[in-house]
């Protein structure tokens, strides 16, 4: 029996059905083999996250996706939260290391033009979650993201489509 | 009349009867005359966040302290989540900011030792903040920290309350 290696997106957006990108990400990445979507505002929209669940889905699969807009240079809210329930001691580092050695890639969206973007600034912004992967003995695989974002004018939101379309291929053939 | 400055310490920590240092250093810090602590996780346990409330405190502040143990090179979820919802646009940012060359100053403590936290990674930690503040054209003042701020034996313990009150000394003759 060959057994697929599953891929699990954890998307944190607080309001998906007004998203461009996040909604074309998770959408298209979901219609793959092997993958799982778990929208944490839709499953938890009172911030109370069933740690037991959460650490269970991730058990279940080799790579896991984090997948979100960028809000003030960060993750949004409910992934910070996420990560500061689920990771916990005993699970996710200490003696016994459950995770080790799964694979993280982290994907995001930006609102703003890339001119703010440089890679240094790119990199500060990726430190926490590099550092969490780390500190827990995961495989960084890397990050990905696109920027203009926006649905600010018409034109702007057609732009918006088609570069959340092409982060959906590039992020499908990473996985 | 002459009004004071005030200066309000917006404080996320999820069990701070647990705490040593943000204890100690919000404790210190409330007895000052002037200043205000928000305990974000007593005020809002459930993450609904009472957003005019906390403009309305930042409003009446000058000077504004965030405070929190370091969680995975990152703020603690509540703080994020209080971000993302009080720094709204037209009210931090957009065509009217309303927070304008108010001081922002940055403290937390860190349960690990030094060594692993040079100035590269203290800069990363601190950059979403900042960018936050430049973006809202608030003046950062700059960050203060504490390393060894854990209570794994009991001289781990004496140690980080002598730490946790340097740090609050250095904090209360800062503002």
């Amino acid at each position: 029996m060959v057994v697929m290696s599953k891929t699990v997106m954890i998307l944190a957006h607080p309001s998906i059905e007004k998203s461009i990108g996040n909604k074309i990400i998770s959408d298209n990445f979901s219609k793959e083999k092997n993958t799982e979507v778990r929208h944490l505002d839709q499953l938890y929209p009172d911030f109370n996250i069933d740690v037991k669940a959460e650490q269970e889905a991730l058990l279940n699969a080799e790579t896991i996706i984090f997948q979100f807009p960028l809000f003030w240079y960060n993750v949004p809210a409910i992934l910070k939260h996420w990560i500061d329930t689920v990771f916990e001691y005993g699970f996710a580092f200490g003696l016994e290391s459950t995770l080790n050695n799964k694979n993280i890639l982290v994907s995001f969206t930006i609102g703003s033009p890339n001119k703010h973007y440089s890679d240094e600034v790119i990199e500060k912004i990726c430190f926490p979650l590099k550092g969490l992967t780390q500190y827990c003995n995961l495989n960084y695989i890397g990050e990905i993201f696109c920027n203009d974002i926006n649905g600010y004018t018409e034109e702007a939101k057609n732009n918006a489509i088609n570069i959340a379309n092409k982060h959906s291929q590039k992020l499908i053939e990473l996985i």
